[in-house]
């Protein structure tokens, strides 16, 4: 069904935008492109995102959302004690990567050079996450768990000292046998450090 | 002057070819150009090696067996305690990289393409890199400084875990103010780990 001005919302030119960079690829995907989806004017998706450049990020930004509001789940789980939300966290950061990078190559390889266009939203992306980690860090402090001067430079250590399970860059070696024991080492060794 | 039969040497074939490579770039060197710039013919190269494959993983094996006798100096030298080894060697490891990568980086862009081709070549090289990592750790453990069940395990995930500082992926993060106290930070954690 074509949008109309009214049912033309955000949400439905991201997600046509989605659709139309997974067939076309980010090099060729146009707004004309997401436009024609949609059954409208590319006027009437410039009135929800002014430029080209403000739809890629916006949407690179709302994949990137996804992550963030899973991880969010994990770090407010005040069921768990601190190291195992740690430990929760990083494996479920793990395993949303691999899985988006197994089921949906092509996708994931368009999001990867969208990402590498977006430094801010990059950047705003890694300030929440790491957020998130200093937050699971504080609480380690608060009960005695981690012995760690400034939770806030540890947590970004941690995000730094686990890049290999989340950068995309290493997307392929995710699927090599032994990755999953490789992750686990990584973790028992920041884990301790954690702990001092 | 020219080589001839006799002075033509497997290393001046390889600085050579290091020089031809930083001229043209991975893409266009051939081993034409490297016969050239030795005045000798093709021929005399490939008596050397046996195909531009061989040539090229050569030239490379010997940019990463530099790094690996620096560090093994580092991982040898027993008047360090073992957790001064830890750090001095990763310390070595980033400060030889971001060397490589500010002074020259269209030669490390080079040999960044050479070591994507070069499969066997790396593994070798990561395994010499982890063996002496893996030395340390053991001496760390008959010391009594450190904790750890599997020292090949954890030799492994300390160099996963500093991926950042030395995995040439990431050399443009490496001119950012900063980098030098993450890097600590991330040393921090990792040796408070392998205390345990």
């Amino acid at each position: 069904m074509p949008a109309t001005t009214e049912t033309l919302t955000a949400e439905r030119i991201l997600a046509a935008t989605e659709e139309v960079l997974r067939r076309h690829g980010p090099a060729k995907a146009t707004v004309v492109d997401v436009a024609r989806a949609l059954g409208v004017s590319h006027g009437s998706v410039y009135r929800h995102f002014r430029t080209k450049a403000a739809l890629r990020e916006a949407v690179t930004k709302r994949w990137l959302d996804r992550t963030t509001e899973v991880l969010a789940a994990v770090a407010a789980d005040t069921g768990l004690d601190p190291e195992d939300r740690v430990r929760e966290w990083f494996a479920t950061l793990f395993a949303a990567k691999r899985r988006k990078a197994g089921l949906d190559p092509e996708l994931f390889a368009t999001y990867t050079v969208l990402v590498g266009e977006s430094g801010e939203v990059v950047n705003d992306h890694i300030c929440d996450l790491t957020g998130q980690l200093t937050d699971i860090v504080r609480a380690g402090v608060a009960s005695g768990a981690f012995t760690v001067d400034d939770p806030e430079t540890t947590a970004r250590a941690l995000f730094q000292a686990t890049g290999f399970f989340h950068d995309p860059g290493y997307a392929k070696e995710w699927e090599r046998p032994g990755v999953q024991e490789e992750f686990e080492a990584v973790m028992d060794l920041l884990v301790k450090g954690l702990r001092g």
